[in-house]
């Protein structure tokens, strides 16, 4: 069975396990309705998504800057956007507030049962560049059972150094090979593998705005590949 | 209301929230039973538990040792007990399940009636000196419902120095005022306390041996006392 000699699901979060565009797009909008403004929040998420979080972990990753948590990256980048795109006038409560807008991110439909049933027959946690209290928070608003809640504070190291898979696994007490992460992304995917986990592909074809392509295709280099977390427990034995 | 401000409760987890001892022993004897070994089970608990545990913890916070999981701690110990108890015969694979009893321990039986009814209103977390690998294991085998699970490896430090209070409150993202330990052991509370955690002591008199003697008296520093995880509960409005 597909599942033979894993006894750990391990989850990349952002996008794999929640919709973090619709719901960052959501809170923008509603801010911005609030104080009279219209913008295009799609292009500020994007933005705070892509050239914030992803171009602040690579700079960590490559020692351009200190380690700091994902809350802190989102910050950084949130003072930026603020005045582009017409927030210069939220208070400092407003803005800690809507930085935390990332740990109120909604899972997609599959998410919460699909998890309910991996858990049954394995360990289930997070392997997010995250912090732990942004995926707690997270966790606790949209129901999602994990048995642990690994982030890169915790891991010592953001994804995709071989560091923060191997981390993973130690913290469970498991071989690199015991454990399989789940993804939507293919370098996440890459990576867990190089450094000896095992891997499955459920793409998110809904998770990035228009203006990102995003690589739907299975590979065939990946152990599985489910549409989402229901047929991932199916292929599973679940 | 008593919970007012508290965001996290965090629990000491060995004799708080299982009963180590019962559990432990009963191992032992179903393992001197296969061997037809007799012996005081209950004297073994106690040196694997407070020589073994307690003093290795102990030697690691006075510099003495290197920092190790309890997991290695356990293991340690174990290998002196064994042939003092008749058990040196175990093979290499029987000793590492043996070991595993820590991951194996029996919720008491309000533990998780009170923390699924706890978390309905706080986040709830370990705050164990174990490592997350057998907090993992053991949650997972018991039913006990964390939302987050913090051992000594995450946290960088055994209780009861500071840091591992303050490590706890920093990886959940709140101030030490809005995080209460709940545990039965009152040196553990008082070590909270002063790193700036509120209190909640629930004795455990069941928790030790005959020859170890509890102190169970309420102490009115501690900013509440309750005689299990429901009565807990009711106290903070739960």
């Amino acid at each position: 069975m597909a599942g033979d000699g894993i006894r750990a699901l391990v989850f990349d979060v952002f996008g794999t396990v929640v919709d973090w565009r619709s719901s960052v797009i959501r809170e923008l909008a509603a801010v911005g309705a609030r104080l009279g403004v219209t913008a295009d929040w799609g292009a500020f998420a994007d933005a705070w998504r892509y050239e914030g979080y992803i171009g602040g972990i690579g700079r960590v990753n490559r020692g351009e800057w200190p380690f700091m948590t994902a809350d802190e990256i989102h910050r950084r980048k949130l003072e930026e956007l603020l005045p582009e795109y017409g927030l210069a006038g939220l208070t400092e409560e407003e803005r800690a507030d809507l930085n935390r807008v990332w740990h109120r991110l909604d899972p997609w439909p599959d998410s919460v049962p699909g998890l309910w049933r991996l858990k049954q027959r394995f360990v289930i946690s997070t392997l997010s560049n995250g912090n732990v209290a942004l995926l707690v928070n997270m966790a606790k608003r949209a129901g999602l059972p994990w048995d642990c809640v690994l982030g890169a504070d915790v891991l010592g190291a953001f994804k995709p150094r071989a560091e923060a898979y191997l981390a993973g696994a130690r913290l469970l007490g498991l071989q690199p090979g015991e454990v399989m992460l789940v993804a939507a992304h293919k370098a996440d995917l890459r990576a867990a593998q190089a450094a000896g986990l095992r891997t499955a592909f459920v793409p998110r074809p809904a998770e990035a705005g228009p203006n990102v392509e995003v690589d739907l295709a299975p590979d065939p280099a990946f152990d599985l590949h489910a549409a989402d977390f229901l047929e991932l427990a199916r292929l599973l034995g679940g």
